[in-house]
């Protein structure tokens, strides 16, 4: 499976996605799930995906390659206008590729369905964050809805939901971000570190930090192993039932 | 949806189910999905259904109409000789109801399925918990697992692993459902109160503290209020994330 969640705060975007991909439990990999593109200055976008490999590979494999051999028939995400116009062409891109994978050939009976997260910025917008779905439309995260999970995403929800705030810091955010795939890494043998964080500050038009986080990386170990006693202690912090009544 | 979680402890069994039952969003009903039975002195036996209703109502009514009308060879629940044979039977009699809906006739293209949580004690033997799967086939919480889950199971997972302990009291033990319930409400609009609790204190073979929680129950509502609050303190206790490496 894969876990991915993308937030949008008032200061820019947090993107942290898992690596593990499996067919199987006997059969499991590690692979990158988190795709950037940046001209500095001009334009910052990041693409998380989860579901089918084959196709999320074949989909960002074609964006790319656009970019490198770009006409002016042949719309790229370098050369759209807006983030909206971007996701649009990479919901087609993803329609595309899985409606080529469906039709004929043999068919190994599962879905090569796949759904992501795309959001960045582009000079004279704002940023945006999208979830993109697998039939290439897409909807955009707003202030109720200011974040998108894919993959494995009910583990590590209720955090998320009760803990965001849009006006956190950065490092806030991604310490919520670690308790949430904490709670989802070991609740899903699917779900695994090492983790790609990247963090987009709005109207920076460049990267921003971009970390692999490893299982022995020391914040992360420090949330990880932290998260059970202070959820314990918040579990006693609570007022005592009564069962006599 | 449903979610209903069975818990084992030292001293006896809490059982908590949530009451929705929905066919889409727009067809929602209240149906009590807890079930007991009990021969003061000499056993007690509770049930906990979550899928198909027609299926575990149909379950049910046949495991109540053996006990009434019983002959040498039919067993019943009532006269099984061990929670091992009351558990075959339930499982026996929730494959045969599925195989039978199955069969010819209209079919609404859903499943028949069900599952259920199932435990108790009959005199001589240990108080025992079960999970019982469509087929027909079961599993006992044992120390290493000591609960079950059916129905909307991962939101409301994270805090049972983690606050979990064997040698809780009852109070403490229903306030640990009451979070996670908390949880699993929150994120699923097929989960809803009222709940109800039922407590079996082991060797006692009589039910213990049986108890319908509504929305406005004052444990439930200073549990559900609090643990915003005290997630949200958690969160905060834990060390700060280092952002510049």
């Amino acid at each position: 499976m894969t876990y991915c969640v993308g937030l949008q705060l008032d200061r820019g975007l947090v993107f942290l996605s898992d690596t593990r991909t499996n067919a199987g439990v006997d059969n499991i990999s590690t692979y990158r799930k988190m795709h950037t593109w940046e001209v500095p200055g001009e334009r910052t976008m990041m693409l998380m995906t989860a579901g089918n490999l084959a196709t999320t590979q074949a989909v960002v494999s074609l964006l790319d390659e656009r970019n490198l051999h770009h006409s002016d028939r042949d719309p790229t995400i370098l050369s759209s206008p807006t983030m909206f116009q971007a996701a649009r062409l990479i919901g087609k891109t993803l329609k595309d590729v899985i409606a080529e994978q469906r039709d004929g050939g043999p068919n190994a009976g599962s879905t090569f369905n796949a759904t992501m997260i795309f959001g960045g910025q582009i000079k004279g917008g704002p940023s945006r964050l999208y979830m993109i779905y697998p039939e290439g439309n897409f909807v955009e995260a707003q202030a109720d809805t200011p974040f998108f999970q894919i993959g494995e995403t009910k583990y590590g929800r209720p955090i998320l939901v009760r803990a965001y705030d849009q006006d956190m810091e950065f490092a806030k955010a991604v310490k919520l971000l670690m308790v949430s795939f904490d709670s989802t890494i070991r609740a899903n043998l699917s779900v695994s570190t090492p983790l790609d964080l990247q963090i987009y500050e709005s109207d920076s038009l460049k990267l921003g930090l971009t970390r692999r986080i490893e299982d022995t990386d020391a914040d992360w170990r420090a949330v990880s192993d932290g998260w059970s006693d202070a959820l314990r202690n918040a579990f006693d912090s609570l007022p005592d039932v009564t069962l006599d009544n």
